[in-house]
């Protein structure tokens, strides 16, 4: 059983909005940076590779609000690995309190012809490490 | 039955990414615009007001790339209306096709106690001009 | 004498920050979706065109604040045009105030070799339509 | 003689633009994100303090590409206290190079008139940790 793929983004000024804490588009922004982290770790965000991953469907369930300043806790586990997708959960964490959870589902492109290909022994393996099917 | 409402945003060059197309984390960005204004419109953004609307839950499909530059369509419709929260359906379109589609929660708080109220029959009459239950 | 390439672009409620009002970074972006397809529209952000333009330096005075909901109005113009660079003036208005001034010293790179190239006559032309060295 | 005021702002994936590299409106979003948190620290950034800090100018000079990942160390110190106004001096590193300098020019105001007031004392006081008038 892998474990989740953590990184951390501080917070920005500019993440606020009017309403006083960390706009609601930040969060989708946050989950984005945790996974683009996971996926070139994996090196599938490299052009080299003539592959490339694609989000198909996000889910967010906003828990809390955040305030700045501060520091979010992104953590990311592989939940399910098809065919031609995979599926991830993630979450966010602020001073030690989960303050939102996500589920996205990505598939792999042929970046030339932009078609959904069958995912690659190879990146199955690198992909185990971070395989969790209870993370939540 | 009423209407969607409808805004515009013009796609910003610093909305792209380096994959070429539009970040992912943008389309939450255009679905909060468009909630935004619809809300503004409904007078529910204003502070004087003592109510707030905050999002529970966002459902994303991505259905197609977006490529600066362009002017993005988005349309919001309110499929339900509960007794403390509300559902949107909104949908995104760049050059006549629709490339997302998003279901969101949004429930309404007391900003001072930051609690969950029931929604009040003024505001279900503001609503029931967008209101359609069939939007998708 | 040009006149100035005009655009627009309408505030998105993740533009305000906790101050209550458009967040400062949020000028610099403006001045960039202003640029960008002014230089789109001159040819100069085509890969196929082995050049491209980077900026050196940008100013920018702040003289008011901007307050979501609205439109923002974009102007551009070349102020001067150097053998490797050139000189951009911009301004944003809102409900038809000026709310700031900005100046961009921007250069011509070869996109092979990344290094500062002589302007070519052909974009010296693109650009006359937009040249007006009295613009502030 | 105050030491630079230092923070860090790891890159997000949405930072970077279409021409493969961190978009420019990105430098204001760190240069912001660092004079927040230096102003936060000084007790500046509260609304019961009755003032606030609006910046009147930046000044940006672009002197490298930032590609993502990395993390961006982004120092900050005063160079000049005025009577209404301050001046900061700004850098950016990556990778321990420096990317980017720039200056603003900030005035402090009153939050209900919004008319900039005299430099308290207290503030002069607060401000003296990170004065460097030779800093750039």
């Amino acid at each position: 059983m892998g474990m989740p793929f953590t990184t951390h983004q501080r917070l920005r000024f500019c993440d606020t909005d009017r309403l006083g804490h960390v706009n609601n588009a930040i969060y989708a922004v946050m989950y984005e940076a945790g996974r683009a982290e996971m996926l070139e770790q994996a090196g599938l965000l490299s052009p080299a590779a003539g592959r490339g991953v694609v989000i198909a469907r996000l889910e967010v369930d906003f828990l809390r609000e955040m305030n700045w300043p501060g520091e979010v806790a992104i953590e990311s586990a592989i939940v399910r690995i098809g065919t031609k997708s995979f599926t991830l959960r993630q979450r966010l964490s602020l001073n030690g309190e989960i303050v939102s959870r996500a589920v996205s589902v990505l598939a792999v492109i042929d970046t030339e012809t932009r078609r959904a290909v069958v995912l690659e022994e190879s990146w199955r393996a690198d992909f185990e490490r971070w395989l969790d099917p209870d993370f939540t």
